[in-house]
């Protein structure tokens, strides 16, 4: 996944981090045999409930090839808090970005550890998003809608120096789908039909 | 919020579709009045727990001149499923931006309907991001990490034509929070503390 990994590595990945590595690579190798394997559709359906407060569904995707069912269904309401006039009964929209965001850089960091050989002891991150709310209130044409600026502070203990340890997060950015949608943006479509 | 409420909505709101449009209204005036209380930060922390497993917390807020906590402390496993090898105890990191696109096209679509009277009486959505992930595995240079591109598709019924019904969803995309940022994207900083 990397230039870094050692030769070693390289050649006799094992388990490490709670990361089957050698599945891990046996998987990156099948998807460069077979480059359609990678096309993946991730999925969510959305119910509203009531006021802002809306239930979403994470249960089928597909990819490698076929569908795929989650081991289990998740589900997730998400509202506003009552000083935005809502119930409360889940984060806000905005929150669940924060949540991709860190659980992304994290997953993506676990498995490039594993792969150069570096055990973890502890990974811990607090991400911050700051808005103004004029913009979605409709009280600042200069305001945008959404976040102004998000920061993501992690804190690692692992068995390596400082500079490896933060190369493994450089290198979990470059590879982190999250945050190449988060910084660089993605179309987004949106269609209704009416009954 | 808008430029096409009608003038009785404007002069009489009335809670509607759960939302309290009264107390909705007034926080904007409040807003209008006093601009800081618009400022908003959200916040998220995130613990490794193995392999591409982690788990996100989201508990307190700042905004309206304060700090809040949520109601509860929501908690959120996020994972990779068994077919990118991983344990699937929670949705990918990049589904969790699905859940916060539908859910805030849907709340803002709640409140902007009760601004301008009209009852929902369902509103779903399915949201699907497509992906190639010979981004994220190092595969292809040409490849972006992210998805390539996101498609909503809303279901509505409301008490009122088609077309009011879809200019809900209209006015809601060009008010959401996380429409904006997931089409313009956003500036993410990135720091790294070892122990």
């Amino acid at each position: 996944m990397s230039q870094t990994e050692t030769p070693a590595a390289r050649r006799e990945p094992i388990p490490l981090n709670g990361v089957d590595t050698p599945t891990l690579f046996a998987t990156i190798n099948a998807v460069k045999g077979t480059p359609s394997l990678a096309n993946f559709q991730f999925r969510a359906q959305n119910t509203w409930v009531r006021g802002t407060n809306s239930r979403s569904r994470i249960e089928s995707f597909s990819g490698a090839g076929g569908e795929h069912q989650h081991a289990r269904v998740f589900e997730y309401d998400a509202d506003h808090p009552a000083v935005l006039v809502g119930g409360d009964a889940g984060p806000t929209p905005i929150e669940f970005l924060l949540i991709g965001l860190s659980s992304c850089l994290t997953a993506g960091l676990a498995n490039i550890a594993a792969a150069r050989g570096v055990t973890l002891n502890r990974v811990e991150s607090k991400v911050e998003g700051d808005i103004d709310l004029r913009g979605i209130l409709g009280l600042a044409k200069d305001v945008r809608n959404g976040y102004k600026g998000i920061r993501v502070s992690f804190t690692i203990d692992g068995d390596a120096p400082p500079e490896t340890l933060k190369a493994l997060v450089d290198q979990s950015r470059a590879r982190s789908a999250v945050f190449d949608v988060l910084t660089n943006g993605v179309p987004v479509d949106i269609s209704v039909a009416t009954v």
